[in-house]
């Protein structure tokens, strides 16, 4: 084996040179980005109203030299930020939107900043910066080096269900790309061949006739009893769908007063499936039961397409540039406060921990699901996309947890940060690099799809629903 | 007032001369019928296998000079049993069958003979044989004085639920009769102008697709999730339906093993209302709950019609009738013996009693509406009926109890029996002697039905569920 | 018949000249309270932020030569105006509050004025002006006759659920009262021994642990399912109450995103019978429902009390004084349009109209349970109290409906206000007339109360839940 | 590659003559026992009930000469054969109970013999007999060879629920037990270290107050209740245990008559999970579910411990030893008619089919965990013990299925039983012939137990549920 090494190493040393340079980038701005990381975090925004977080980053990457076009596809915080031109155009991603109720302190414990506020517990305040730190440096190396190519940061909003990157594809922004390099925070450094859930989801109205619940209930029909009926029955649903399907729900409208009967209730529900064709037929029986509990309540439902992301199409080639990058990029130690910081949340977590520390970079060609969702996962039926994790967060923590909220807004979840820019940065500068592996990507997402191609149920004229997270 | 009464003493001496001979004739007979009645309480037979009971009552009369013929409407059990000839035809009323799981000694605490047996908990035993014993004697009073007209009983199996009243009147047998008087077991003695519910019942049948439930759970389709999702929005809608509205059921197949997928599951549910036309309104909804049932769990659904029995349309005149017949008749005496059974009988009892003891007799006007259902409103749809209960309970004791079993096998039930008797004898010549109240009955009659007629969910070629009651 | 007539007018004469002039009272300052009645009607506010109605009605008795006290028992818009000194004191009642989302135009279609705005459904702005006109006009009475007493204003709010009367009660406001003459609109001039039910309700609150609903669904524990699972066991409860009960209930709070397990859920739930007993054992069956969710989905369960009110105890003696009353003051006829107004009203409602017309005055001593609530009925418990009802409303029209919402801002309601406020003039005269009713009515309420005595939830050291209607 | 599996074959020759030897015998009695397999599946008889099939493997055995010991630990169709003595004890398990309501022909079409009567679903009919058929080959071979050491077979009645095995461990017969080989009819010839769910179940027994359903259904408490709350509890749990997990029930007893509240009723219901311990959590979670279905319904609840079997705990050595053996054994191949009657099998089956044909044979150390549960299981957990499947059905047709109890009447399902018959051979001989490999097994054990020691719920002195599969 030492022979093929060193033979491979010597065939890459050339570009293993240049991208140090491009490490060397990211490091001469990363503080300055992860100070923008942690003013989103700081200023934590729901989806569609980041209006100061997109706002920072476009000033950040408008001030390094790129054309930054904003208010697209009809969604005032979605931007672009475009340098370079020609062939090839390889894109990165930034959110940077953040969950209701996870207002969290940088502390192992759970405390929020302000009860019941919104909080970056997915990390996307490092999700937007990290790009555009990537973003800074490939643009720097490719201006030392004159690579040739389009580089483009997509500013996406609304990941958290508002669903913008599905307004940016029908709005055709995607169009003239080759390659999407993206990532999102986690809790080790992984590069594989990884998925993730499609989803669906919508709001089921149930609309019914109100009565004096006391005087009256025979002449009321309640529109609450269609919700419960259609509930339970989603319920019995569950040991007949395979069993990696998720579906879940609040009842986000459930009457207005307890001596009414409910002329009206709501129900937010979202089901998931590896397999977005699974999905379609779950769906259907999620329907009937829906129309079912309309039947037996005699009341009308109404169903309002929410939510509806495609399950990410790996792809191989993609891939394998990331792994590469990553190996390169390496990961980091903790400084004994944050090893602290860790031990202190890791007591927090409920089970024991498998994942391995932040001093590790696993790469392989895994296939597995993780269990979100996600509309990169729509990208990456349009464009080869490839997606790695970075450790941002303790080990063992997740996404959409007050943990990860904390970490978010660590040192920890800054130096994450940093390992996913350079992997980015160095994927990147390999792709412009070597335009063939762009074609090879092309080749290698025509053989994933087999002949399919996107579809989704948001309609290609609605709007986005800018109003999605607060309503 | 007195000066009224003494009118009318008076005006009716001769006819309370003759009704003291009818009595007569009930006293001679009282023994033997008392203990047909025990002989039928020892041995219960289900709907439509009262084969031992219904001979015993048609050898009986057979005996005392009655026509007897059986096997009748596709019903081996059901017969009638007739004496005289030409108008008026009066009728009187025979069941005779017990109820599942009621078996019950002679004891005021719950014991039953056989555990799981049937047992005479609606006091059936008793009612066939009080109406045979009231059709012996007003045979030989009518025979002493030479009254004119027909006497029939109608043995009529099945009341618990088989309706064999319905397919006797589907096959004309009461096409003839002129007017019905009936009577029930019950706590009191009691004539009024009371109702019973309509009831319409059957059995919801759920088709899925077995899978084993470990290994392939999501390729089956649960029937008893149908049952289930089915039976859950019926529980909704119990709040949205007239409170005097009373729905019921079993899961009478809830699966053949835990191990399978049920591919098969069945309701047994039965509505009730005081008004028909109200219930057929309920019946729709709960049907649509079946569907939902079906639509829910992807399963299919049958309904497979079971008992429907029509409300009680009360008759004035025939009330009338009996409510003189009752007054006249007079109550009973406990014994010391049965004063402290009737004691012990009470403490099982779960509130406090109210109602009046055996040796009292109410007759009023009331429009009550009793509980249960009885094939007998099918009856008084098509013929002048009116109906009474006597005290063959202990106060406070309802139908279908192990209390009732109790009383309906001991000296109280037979007391209460002869009283049953008595009014009916009494009742019955009154009609005879008087032709012209059986005119004014049928005045009565069309006045209550106010243009309406009899209508069964029962098909009138449908053959009678012989096995309901086993099955 | 007619001698004893004619007696009685003779020997009532004198009494019923001088009611004339507190009928003449009324008159003069009717179009003063009809005017206040509307401003409260445009201006509807909820209960505990009653702060101008409740300012408008204090200004107005002030102004009239009462004695205000406002600011009561922790309530703001709590107040009393008191008119004279010694005994009797005879009080009146007036409500205020509005009802949540019944904004409407006066007009016989639904039309809001704000959608989703509160309105005057249940008619309190009449209620308080009417009792406020009485008020008023008895007190020109007592000042031209020189009659002897207290007269007291009693300004009650957040009826609808908030129960100022029982923190009044509470801190002894009602503590030297003899009699309470209340009323309600509705849809006919009625008198009788009418009762209310009792009701008591409150948040079960659960709470679980939240989870990513696609990542780890297994780590939470879903305070919802615990809300679902004991709402559906409240179902199946329906059936094994007494049918006069009533549970009624919203989810208040359904979870905040489908994608996490939510670690809150809240019911908000009422249940009423007519007797306060009965109900205290339905709801420990409620409770151990809301224990079993807990139980079946791990979460914990907190209930938080709410409204409690009591059955209204009804006073013989008063009630006879105020169906005297009413058959004094007599109903009112619809003018051309306000027939056609009602004729309009009357084709949107669901079922065939029983009641009788304005015009027409019905006084008996029926024992009827009204549907609804009211902590009326807690006062009724602590002094000898009768209730009426006038035709506020076109017939037909319940409390709580848009139509009754319509009605209380008409030249309608106000006529019915009128018949109100003669009604309780004429009762509340009387009453300082005859002290000795005041006496009969003491024993009346005696033999009601049966040795029993008020009882509530709602601690006595507790605060007004002065957020209720706004949380 | 060629060069290693020719020193392979040259050392293992010796072996591999002498198992030809056993292959030899086991094709002598190929035809007899395939015989055997028939009539016990021409006439299946359930758990516990097994008289004729039980005996006739007997019968087979003593006539050849194995010491035939019956009617063990309770259960009349338990028994040993054993033949020799001393150490090894190698043991080989057969199972001969049918399936409720699997009554099939040999037809690639759903056709039963007998509608609702038993079928070999599971192909215990060729268990059983593949086991006896090796044992005696074995037999023959140690007496040619002069191989020390006892051979024993179980006859292992209602594996199918019943747990025999579970008795028999319990009664200590297992206990001089060094190896058990063990096999189970599939869809395919295969080896590898799977394990099989653990399960465990039972009878939730409700216990109401029964009351006329419409007279007083508010003096019962519904069985029935407590089971549907429970049930309905338990669909929420669903998505709140692992996914692996599987929960199945009916309700076995729903009501005895729709018009009595139910006073009992009951629910059979069985969980499973891939590891015991996980499953306990899961249980008392159940357990708290059936508790809270008690509580909110007023019922009480009682449990009735069933089914208890443990995950399987594979046995890295014998499974080696038993991949070599089918290795050598081999598949078959299918005749044509056998290929058409596969093929029809086929198109009746719901998805695609992966399994590898007859022909195939495979052999890997992959850890898979089968959906089923069985009491080999818990031999497992006191001794070494290794289980593989044998291709008796047509690949993709699954336990438990019309189209198994098709196939293990069918020449296929024989030739299935011979493929096991070779490999138990083959594999017992190698470890009569190495003893130092039993040692490994047990070391191998010892790892897998880690310290843990066999469990179950099945209490020590309980007696076989006898009449389980027929209650």
């Amino acid at each position: 084996m030492r022979l093929r090494i060193l033979l491979l190493t010597l065939a890459t040393a050339g570009a293993i040179f240049a991208q140090d340079d491009v490490l060397a980038h990211v490091a001469a701005h990363a503080d300055r980005f992860g100070e923008i990381s942690r003013q989103i975090w700081e200023n934590p925004e729901l989806g569609y109203h980041e209006t100061k977080s997109s706002a920072l980053l476009q000033q950040e990457l408008r001030a390094n030299g790129f054309d930054v076009k904003n208010d697209l596809a009809g969604m005032p915080t979605a931007f672009t930020a475009t340098f370079g031109s020609g062939k090839p155009v390889i894109a990165l991603m930034g959110e940077f939107d953040a969950l209701p109720g996870l207002s969290q302190k940088v502390e192992p414990k759970i405390d929020p900043v302000t009860p019941g506020a919104p909080g970056h517990g997915c990390g996307h305040n490092l999700l937007g910066s990290a790009s555009a730190l990537a973003a800074v440096a490939i643009k720097e190396e490719m201006q030392a080096r004159g690579l040739k190519g389009t580089l483009r940061y997509y500013g996406t909003p609304a990941e958290e269900g508002g669903g913008g990157k599905i307004y940016m594809l029908h709005a055709g922004l995607f169009k003239d790309v080759d390659a999407v390099l993206a990532w999102h925070p986690g809790d080790s450094n992984r590069v594989n061949l990884g998925s993730l859930l499609a989803n669906n989801g919508g709001r089921f109205r149930f609309y019914g006739v109100a009565a004096h619940a006391a005087a009256a209930p025979d002449k009321g029909r309640s529109a609450l009893d269609g919700a419960m009926i259609m509930l339970n029955a989603v319920e019995f649903l569950r040991e007949h769908v395979p069993q990696e399907t998720r579906i879940h729900y609040i009842i986000s409208n459930g009457g207005a007063a307890p001596n009414v009967v409910p002329a009206f209730a709501e129900v937010n529900l979202v089901a998931r499936n590896p397999d977005a064709e699974v999905l379609d037929g779950i769906w259907e029986r999620i329907m009937n039961c829906a129309r079912a509990g309309a039947l037996a309540s005699g009341t009308r439902m109404e169903f309002v397409q929410g939510t509806n992301y495609s399950n990410v199409l790996p792809n191989d080639t993609l891939s394998d540039v990331l792994a590469r990058a990553m190996q390169k990029a390496g990961g980091y130690q903790y400084t004994p406060q944050e090893k602290q910081f860790a031990d202190e949340i890791e007591q927090t977590l409920p089970g024991p921990v498998r994942s391995p520390g932040p001093d590790k970079v696993t790469t392989d060609k895994s296939e597995t699901v993780g269990s979100a969702s996600s509309d990169a996962g729509d990208v990456s039926w349009v464009v080869p996309t490839a997606q790695f994790i970075a450790a941002t967060f303790v080990p063992g923590v997740g996404a959409h947890t007050w943990q990860g909220a904390a970490c978010a807004g660590s040192s920890i979840g800054r130096k994450g940060m940093v390992v996913a820019a350079r992997t980015l940065a160095l994927g990147a500068v390999e792709l412009f690099e070597k335009p063939e592996e762009v074609a090879e990507a092309h080749v290698a997402f025509q053989k994933r799809l087999a002949g399919r191609h996107w579809s989704t149920r948001i309609a290609a004229d609605s709007k986005p629903p800018l109003d999605y997270a607060v309503k």
